[in-house]
């Protein structure tokens, strides 16, 4: 079989998922891409995680035509593909509706830097697209929904800042692999949960200075980074 | 025994409640219906569900008369029976005092479309009930239950709107089948927590249009559904 | 041993708080009453609840002079003495700093019967005690937070209102033995979170009429009831 | 091996982060003291939990260096070691982002003390501590997380308020040993969650009186102390 290893790998992080308590039912999908041979693996439509194989994660091209397992890919998978094809550092992706992060989506309200939870994974506020069109949602809705996350990052670095929240829908994130996409997708989640109360505790808390900000993301990213145990 | 395998399905129905964390102690019950033979089962009044068995689970006619099992049915057996009646392709319905479902029901407020969660589901805002009246409450209460619900769908798609809210009281869902009610329980109760979280963070929180709304509820429902896996 | 039976079913009663969430670490404690040895059995203080057995359950007079085991009682014995004392139709005591109960009881506000969970179990709002004196408080302390309890129950039946919020405290429930108080500990959290929930969403959201209140208490109570299986 | 008892007891405080659901990720750490040897045993830097074991657990001495393992210790160090200096009668120190404590944070507002659960462990309300400068985040930014927290206690006494929240960071508690200072952060965490709801039921809530908030207090805390078993 094609892509055993990104099969699994895509696999494990769609389970991720459920075990991190950030998709019911079968809400949420995760991809993987292999950018040497330009093919994408992703979860199949509707198929509950309890039932989910590595046999069954279709495979397709960049054009979104199934290259192997005769299962109909995530509908999502034209949004996926927008953002293989714009961001080019990333190698995986993930979609879930997690109650807290979309409730931001919904309230179609970017997420403020806070504090250095939030600092430590995204440099900036996690951004929320515009609204979409009546034609973009009548014509090619999902390949129409990762164009407008694209034009959102038109001045944004989405090395820096790992995921977006499409209006009125839910958050997209994304990373190294399919795991760090899930691992972000966690983030999310979390830092809206936090957010969240603190806007209860002080509607008018303000988010954290610049130079907090840049101390914490830059103490885990980048030649300064000096957190976690030296890979070297 | 009559009708072994609706009895079955009703079992796992409830027992699903409980899995999903939609119910407390013995709140929430879930029947199913024979069309053909025209008999409902539905769990037993006051029975802990961890000690549920197929056979308790409570055979009735139409007019709630008990056909099979010496328990006796839900106490709101009467207002499914309206539903059955009403509303003729369900064949499962489902209540339960979920925690936020429940509060929209206290708050007596329709559930806005906030989000495409909401718009794969429901074709409207989650309706509710009005008040009923002292005369309503003090005679066959559970059936006046199910009559006020029934008004509330004078002029909305049950089929397209899979549940309500009875003011002051809970939610009530249904679905082609008992565990498809279940389902929409599960659902109403998420995208219940989320609406609250949304209007916690933006207190103006808007609907959304009706071309994203139209879009998610028709790529889940109708001939021109896309999502999942085709069953042809 | 002394009333093996009690301290098994107070042993349970304790442990059951643990498995509905309603505890952290040693905070809670639940007893039971033999009404015709006029003897109290009661959780030991400050004992962690996976390591607590029968054998440790302290068995006290209604004076709160320990009969057997070589631990202390609860510091709270007083209170629940004073409320077997009043109240004469009890039989168990439960008291829980659960998470929304406790926040009601820190806000001082009695707990609006919003909707028909709450009338199924109290037949009024949940009562909130007035503020004790500086002398209550410097002197015997837990007797005078039952004392406290008891006047706030002057004018209110404690058999149709099973629990009271001690003020800027926490909850005390009660019931016809150990496991009933404690279902009532549960319920009381469960209608304190929505109670929380629809203020969120309505922050004018009014109480239910008399006639529905009404009807949903005498359901499940009273000669008149018919929630559950018949007991005759 | 250095210091086993210890390590094992910062391992086991460490995991207990994790059972008490109090911390996500790599999130966290706990460290011990040896105060005899003028040794500190922590938490490697970014290690998952699942992963951790007594021999991982770095040991240093108070100037940071590492006497034994040849893991990083976590990036945290520094804020521990000048508690340790500052705070004589400590023996352990958790960090955490726990949810509700973060969010506190992140409101840079201290918890005010609105109830008995509160009163119980921290005989004031949770300070926190004011901004650092820009200088202080440029240059050693965990010694002066540390030295921020220090001068925040200048006329408050750290045996009698174990734990503290860092503006836009998160908590920092301790206590006598690892387990008691993650005891300590579960407290925070639990009573920020209850202060919480509070506030949203009643934004105008007050805190207890000082009668009440002493008399919880000494209950658990110094010569007059009655609660739990005796330990003579």
């Amino acid at each position: 079989m094609l892509l055993n290893d990104l099969r699994e790998e895509v696999l494990n992080a769609n389970l991720e998922l459920v075990r991190r308590g950030v998709v019911v039912f079968t809400f949420g999908n995760v991809s993987g891409i292999s950018r040497e041979k330009g093919l994408v693996a992703i979860k199949p439509s509707g198929v509950p995680y309890e039932e989910l194989t590595a046999e069954q994660i279709v495979v397709t091209d960049l054009d979104g035509r199934v290259v192997e397992t005769n299962l109909r890919p995530s509908s999502d998978l034209p949004t996926h593909i927008e953002l293989y094809k714009a961001f080019p550092n990333i190698g995986g992706v993930a979609h879930t509706h997690s109650e807290y992060g979309t409730a931001w989506a919904q309230a179609r309200r970017p997420i403020p830097c806070l504090g250095t939870t939030h600092a430590d994974y995204f440099h900036g506020p996690v951004p929320v697209t515009p609204d979409m069109t009546a034609d973009e949602i009548a014509g090619e809705y999902e390949k129409a929904t990762g164009e407008v996350i694209v034009r959102t990052f038109r001045d944004l670095d989405p090395d820096a800042n790992p995921g977006v929240l499409v209006a009125n829908h839910a958050p997209f994130t994304w990373g190294a692999n399919a795991a760090d996409a899930v691992h972000n997708a966690v983030i999310l989640e979390y830092i809206a949960r936090m957010a969240t109360h603190t806007l209860s505790i002080d509607g008018g808390a303000k988010p954290v200075g610049r130079a907090l900000h840049d101390k914490h993301f830059f103490r885990k990213h980048g030649p300064g980074a000096y957190y976690g145990q030296s890979k070297g």
